[in-house]
């Protein structure tokens, strides 16, 4: 039985959900990255129980997306004008290390541009300051539960390619799975050109 | 004998006051979440002698309210015009756990509409930053709970309706039980269009 | 022999001061309850050696306050440009538990109306965010040693009314035991009509 | 020997500088406490490893001093443009307990009045918030210390009183011992009219 | 097999990533140090499980690099307009001690000048405040691991010189090592005159 | 072999920085205490693995220096509009105790007025909030290690002057050994007329 919710998120309808894999000594798992904007301040919160390595995490994604807002055409007054909170679900279950690194960059990408992410889509990997993608472990357990879960795309790091070949090829059919180096491919796949329906309209207050 | 006090809000006449399900290893219990404000500059208070994943789903259950303000005609200044404080009575029994997720949110759009809440409903469920509604545990010892307390109409995940259909019937009988997906069903069910007597008019600072 | 100094205060002339009745595995106390306001910014200090639920206790209460500010008369300003401390001696005496609740409520009220507390009168019982009175334990215990402090009258919550019938009859003699579901009864009996001699004058800045 | 060095402050020149009397299992010992004031937004610092107790009687005490500005001459704006540090040397011996209560009160009288302190004067009491002089314990251990460093003359709680009352009398020749009720009197006694050479002349930021 | 990955950064193309030498119990390893700023209030983010040692090593060499602003042609308002983030990959290793604290320095000042850091160079050195370079554990080690990188060029403390003449000579054949007495030295070998492709433009808020 | 690097700072160029003696179950040593201000706020920083009571030490004596300032002709602006950092290299040395009180003083002052610190001096003493020094212990081992650094000059508290004459005189033989009451003639033996070369000039932000 599974500990997190795998029917959680069947579509892709909400800006900032991205579906992310994770390993435990029983097994592998499918989990969700729940972001959220409202107006505020620039603050940030964490929630989910999350350990010190998976906040570290979360908080090198948003630098990493600050400096790129003008590539994404984010306008960068929107990250001192809204609160931004990512949760992970279920709140119960303490998670941590680096392997969300990529799943929440992508759900921060997502909320702030609102644009829609692609569906039956997982990633798993480090991600680095500057736009590296790291490999992480569990490879196998996470694939397996992929699959369980109906997801049909992946994304990796290239360097868990070696994993991958370990791997017999029937548990991998009907997967496609994406080998990246950095965090822009990731993007590249993993956000839709469309926005999400009714998207955010970001009001920034003008001081002076 | 119950640690909470079944008979402390027997109406609805309190916004922001609504019936949870707790569930320890004697039993089941009633609970009450209470919030208030006044004014302020947006801070939250939590007190009861709560848990560190409680204290987690206060948290987003605001941020998600936050994120509904306009579809439930919240004007967006009073959260920042606002202090508001998060209760749990009795003040000396530690809680804690995610199920009190959707009492709480119910509890915060009360208070910010100042609309009533229906009488003698409890609810329990975990929620998500997006809106979702999980299954929590000991439904059947809740359910019990409920009915002793005088509790006619119950608000369960729909993940929790094979819970449900294990226990007796006879415990059930008089029971409505409202299965739902996502938080938007729970405040369509749990929040009356009426607004309590002697609303709270809110103040917002103009600035400039 | 007392922990606490039955003689500390023995007259009503200040305002903020309350008299509390506590409990301990070697018998009952009173103890005392002191709020005093100086310009500020709305800081909150607790002092004298608090525990979490005590604290929380007194933050509890002055949310209470805050939401009945019009009712009672106290100008709303007040609270942000004074700061606002809570200290219950003897210092070094550990002290927790939220039995402390109406008392200290009763106390802020006092030193934000400056209006005086009724004389030889003792009090204990939780607060809840919305104003009920909850039990609490060690009645009898507390009630004797408010009896051999002078104390005349005391206030309880009605729940508590059951303790009192089971003690004998002799040790209440003497004694006016006033029952209470909500806080504003507490106010109702506690406190008196006339302010204490040269009250405060609040000063508010005004910005801009 | 001492741990504390009794020659250090044989003379009443600076404001702020008074004399307690502390108790270890040793005995008594005097002690300093030493205030000072520089322009800053009304911060407080505490060294000389100060323990919680100790703590929270610098911060009653200073409480009651802002409760008592107008009476004692000082301008209440002088707390929010000066910042204090009161230091208790040695610096690196712990120390705790509620009874440098009244001294810490007359050291920051002293340096916010900048009047001299009296010299060949110590004393130890804790204080309340509102004013009140509480007993203090190893009375008899402080008295011998207090004469060993060449004190005149102390002050004492009313309550300690029974305590001098057991010591040979040949130990308290040639000490004045005064009893007091609340911190006003213990000001009355302590505080010289005259102030210190070159006191400090504050300056308040005007503001709009 | 390495814990850290060698090929992450291959090339100089980036500002703020400069290659440090670490040293564990199994051997020497390379490791990265990665800066990034953004529009912010001058916040400082350390992240990738750095030790207590290693914060300060990153907040002195800040400090030190603050005190250079001029000579090194950075505006000084940049400190306070953007939020600098430093990162050690990999986030779930913890890493300790103070050897990184050239390698921080000089990535702090190729991100705050936006100037390419010299390719295949590493380093390994304590800083202190005033820009003095101490020398440190491990160098054999170290060394060994720069050659297995590719590394072609090392900065050392000059006080580290003994420590590379007892290395067999092999072992270091085709490695320039360059030994330092102070940080200005490590920046006129480490930062290249030009400027990374599209380098950051700093803009200034205007206050007033 | 010492701990702590002898020869790191041979003269007197930088202000800031200044010699203290240390002790520890294998000897004496050697350290320097190092000074730095860049435009800020007035932030302050402490680093190099401080222990609690050597923190308070230098926040005990950077609040004399400001009781000080108009006496040393530093403007009282600077403080606030610059940030202070305090390093004791070697970083990862953990160091405690209050007897580096009166270098840390040396060293602010030196910073704050940018004058030179005479050469070959070293001092230990702790300091009190009003400026008094008092003694410290292991003067021997101290003596010793300044001689092996090649010290000719050393500030004690007059209270150290009974440790000196059980020294065996030749150890001290060509030390002059200044005995002080207060700061201020610690200030008067340390610090030159001369500024550094080229002397911060500081520039204070005008606000309105
Ligand atoms: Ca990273
Ligand atoms: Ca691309
Ligand atoms: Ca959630
Ligand atoms: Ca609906
Ligand atoms: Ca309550
Ligand atoms: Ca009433
Ligand atoms: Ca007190
Ligand atoms: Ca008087
Ligand atoms: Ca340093
Ligand atoms: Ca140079
Ligand atoms: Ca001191
Ligand atoms: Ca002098």
């Amino acid at each position: 039985s599974e500990i997190f919710d795998k029917e959680l998120y069947q579509d892709n309808k909400l800006a900032g959900v991205v579906t992310g894999l994770a390993w435990t000594s029983v097994g592998g798992e499918i989990l969700f990255i729940e972001s959220s904007l409202s107006k505020g301040k620039g603050k940030l919160t964490l929630s989910g129980q999350l350990g010190d390595v998976m906040k570290e995490s979360a908080i090198t994604a948003l630098s990493y997306l600050r400096t790129q807002a003008d590539e994404l055409g984010i306008d960068h007054e929107v990250f001192d004008n809204y609160d931004l909170h990512v949760h992970v679900p279920a709140g119960a279950v303490p998670k941590d290390g680096p392997s969300a690194g990529i799943t929440m960059l992508t759900s921060l990408a997502s909320i702030y541009t609102q644009r829609k992410v692609k569906s039956r889509l997982a990633m798993t990997g480090e991600i680095t300051l500057r736009g590296k993608v790291l490999p992480v472990g569990g490879i196998k357990e996470k694939i397996l539960a992929a699959k369980r879960a109906g997801i049909k795309e992946i994304i990796l790091s290239v360097k868990n390619r070696k994993d991958i070949e370990e791997i017999d090829e029937r548990y991998i059919k009907g997967l496609t799975i994406n080998y990246v180096e950095a965090v822009d491919e990731v993007l590249d796949i993993a956000l839709l050109k469309d926005k999400v329906k009714k998207p955010m309209k970001f009001v920034i207050d003008k001081k002076g």
